[in-house]
């Protein structure tokens, strides 16, 4: 049974295993301030090519959103999210436990625009109601598709205007940066977004995830909040030297491009055979609607979430490949499906 | 410069890195329901000798605590804890951010006793005043020292009687169950504590504590308490295979007799010159007081916390041992000490 | 400019004021421990006719619901309501800022069913979602309408079933009871519902909500929480003496009969004039659809809110009766009505 | 059996209860957006002789309490206030039910010192603790102390050149203002303290407590914060009128006046006696330590909180004193005493 459930059943890349290897004896400072994660995030600001930026490394997506947003809001203020948004739906209300409400707009392709934005901020007109400041965005969303630059620059310009933060969930930023579509660079992003995150542990690492702040406002005592949150790592090397390798050859890109292209090759099989979409995504993430007696048959090699029920007929179905999918099992999916569709 | 700051400056035993390594490209479930998590839960069960006690594997100690305090209490409910105790001191307000109030005693030795705990509960008569409900110790304490079978019980027992919950921190539980004047067994606990975590951290893992809920009320539902923290790890193997490691053939307690012993090495050469010490510390951290001008001289060639002054001579140093000391830096140490006292 | 406003525009009725003054220099217990606060809640006690309920008085709505809420939820738990929900639009933010998110049901009529609720649940499957609790309903509703018997019984039924807490938000609760339509009885309330309150401070009192609680669970150590969220007042004996004036006579539901009563004369000169309204409401508020010309016209003798647009011409209003209501405002009113319509 | 437990034993100035009547029909706003409420906040700006600063009403002091702390601290920093600080000692962990640490310092009067404060920010060294951010002193003390201008400018300068935020709370600043020794008058405040508030409940209000925010980093979105924790009334006019009536003939200074002198009879007469106090107090609340004999029988007559053994013979005793409290009653307590003493 090969698993497309999802970008994270895999360990980590063997160079990332080489690396805590070769670096494992030496003794280095604890809680992120040992010389990889300094190095790595000396890597990342040249990457990023903004040096004024503020890196922190964290271990996982949710860790890094609750700790950035009960940082950046004051008690009143709320964020804004797409229904999609990871925040609103898988996160277990921790947002929420940190004390801040979560205004959900109902979208369609999973993205943000000023023009719904606009829409809440006009429904939260005084004290009786939360204030709306922080706009939370995720890139590749959580249905696969993706911000273009001009998406981006749009809602940065309303958000700019508005006095609001826009931050992005980057868990799968990688896939998004790298889509064939996308027209988005790293170093694009500071002066776009007032923070994102780098996330290493859907493309290839065993946890980590590089919060860049770009905004100097919220730069503030940072790591004060990640300690109170639990998210310094006595053993901080662990998320720095795992940057290091991810980005000193580019490593990084080298794997979301992997997984584009196993994703690809799947979303090209759909198309061929005239299957649908649920939504346009050029990422890692697909999701088409099959018959559900073929959902049936490839469930018996092949493992996959069954995303939502669309007709009596048809089912939505979610592929998720990764750094580690492997070619061969990806051709033979796509063998498996064509005989099964004869 | 030889560091013993802590007992996290380096990597992890090579064990783990072999069984991260063989391990890497098996494709698993996410978030703690893999093949290792689950084995390392099972067998833990096993060497603790107790099936029907719940176990999590989370990241760290502080993540830990705040997960932990947070799903057991009321939002009226307090904990009790000396004044060294480490959620008091050192994790910037973790717990007071997830709303608790921390009631601190004043302890000579980093201990707790039922007198401390039966102070705290008198002075707090009504609900004017937070109501002590957790009592937090650690084992090994902050300062080195142990919690014997007799002190334990006896908290317990109190505990058991005044309706408090016993939860001990096990950051450094190795050290403490492996020091020679030790007669607790991983085996005792569950009957004497509600809950405990057997820190992996501090013991030879890259990260990694095991929290173990023994009390049924206490575990309802703790899987939504660790995501709504953060504590949900998508690569959630990454704890099961260092536990596992750890724990099937006794490395874990292996690795703490190393840290013990080469403590105790330091240890006795201190008490050979005659110097006093700070606190009775059995464990792998000892706090000997020291000549400042020995101390001064000692710092060209050995990286520790000076702790607190003593006297305008004098001064406590906090010396850290641990799974990857090495004998001959001690045997070194103690050799420029001596030659240093000539 | 005579004010349909709301119910709280006057001060409170005179019985009152004349009881503050009659006991004004008897030296009294502070905290809700003094005779009228403890005269007041068992008298009311006598009035649901369940000596086993506990009773506590607070200031206000949004006091009450988040204090009752944080004290009912554990971390990961959430309340459902529906997207008028009180505690969902006006109180910002009150229960997230207590740790606990709100799941928004789409209703038309202000009222939740078991099907919404059905719903909620088995959207929230596993531990990386909330998981939803407590039931959060008004009656009478934000909107007007109230529950009748058979629809707190089919919810009352549905919600011990799901082990789920049912919680009333009653700040508009004599109005309900005392509709024509009504066919509920405060003594049905302990046994349909595990919390409600009484509002006073919409139905003649100055401040005032008598909070009753049902389900034995959830009554212990209460006053805790009360006086964690500052709702304990030092002279506590203002809420009881006005909840003892309030029910000695049944003056509180004189009130809300005189309230509705108030409501009805205008909607009946609504119905006469063939206008439709937004929803069904015979409480105290209602919510008739004008012509734009109109409203403008009237808004020049009275205050009320413009709730929503309907179309280009026409838009709802919100009219809002009280006890202090006078009678001649409301036939002014409907004859300056007549007159803009002719 | 006369109580001097404490000043909220009675109702309300009669003054204050006709204010009540006389507006009692009026129609106004509510959430304190009524005329009284802005003609209170106008009258206490020209008392305190800044038209700058922003004014608000809020219930009692706890409230008052965790909402300004809840407004004005980021998540990570903690407030730091005297052992006997109202907030650490008698509030159910309020300001930590908001997510803040509190910082005690051991003090022996109940008030703060720039050495206090110093000691407490010197040891707090990194992220890896709270950091202290707001200073948190009552006026006058919980065991009746005041801080006299001298003292009150050192704090300010030391706080001001260390960016903490300096809180009074003012639960009993009529009395402090108002004492013989006291060289403070309101409108020195605003240059000394960053945020403080002005006690109506203790000094003859039915409820209310007047926050004058000073720093103007400190104003903004403040309503949001008293409407989410719910300290926002429906019919703020209460709390406005009340303020107007206290204030609009300095009745508020008389009333304070009153319960000194009254205390000032009884401490007298305890100087006469030779018995010695607890602590120095020129306020309302007096603290003699008496002989237990003596105590006992006084108890037969008057009631009073005996508030610490102070050696097998003897005990301190509190005695309060109100606007209410009875100046024949005061002579009756003395002249009992005299009689046992005999």
């Amino acid at each position: 049974m090969y698993s497309f459930k999802n970008d994270y059943s895999e360990g980590t890349h063997p160079r990332i295993l080489n690396a805590l290897m070769e670096s494992n004896y030496e003794q280095e400072a604890g809680y992120g301030e040992d010389r990889f994660t300094l190095g790595a995030i000396e890597l990342l600001k040249q990457k990023i090519g903004r040096m004024d930026v503020d890196i922190h490394l964290l271990s996982g997506g949710t860790q890094t959103n609750l700790t950035a947003l009960s940082a950046f809001l004051r008690p009143h203020e709320a964020a804004i999210a797409a229904n999609t948004g990871h925040i609103l739906t898988h996160e277990t209300g921790a947002i929420e436990a940190t004390g801040h409400k979560i205004i959900s707009i109902e979208v369609e392709d999973g993205k943000l625009t000023p023009l719904h934005i606009k829409t809440a901020i006009d429904a939260h007109t005084d004290e009786h109601m939360v204030k709306p400041k922080l706009v939370y965005i995720s890139n590749s969303t959580e249905i696969g598709s993706i911000y273009l630059k001009k998406d981006l620059e749009e809602l940065s310009d309303f958000c700019k205007k508005h006095n609001l933060i826009l931050f992005m969930d980057g868990a799968r930023l990688g896939s998004a940066l790298c889509a064939t579509e996308n027209d988005l660079q790293l170093s694009d992003l500071p002066s776009l977004v007032d923070a994102f995150y780098i996330g290493g542990t859907k493309n290839g690492a065993l946890i980590g995830e590089a919060l860049v702040i770009c905004r100097d406002s919220l730069k503030e005592d940072f790591r004060f909040h990640m300690k109170q949150k639990g998210a310094l790592l006595a053993k901080g090397r662990l998320l720095g030297i795992q940057f290091l390798e991810l980005f000193k050859d580019d490593l990084f890109f080298e794997l979301a491009l992997h997984a584009n292209k196993m994703a690809g090759m799947l979303r090209d099989e759909m198309i061929k055979a005239n299957f649908k979409f649920l939504t346009h995504s050029p990422s890692n993430q697909i999701f088409p609607i099959l018959p559900n007696s073929l959902i049936s048959e490839l469930q018996n090699k092949y493992a996959f979430y069954v995303w939502e029920k669309v007709d009596s007929d048809y089912s939505a179905i979610r592929l998720v490949t990764s750094w580690a999918t492997k070619e061969e099992a990806v051709l033979a999916f796509i063998e498996d499906m064509k005989k099964l569709l004869k």
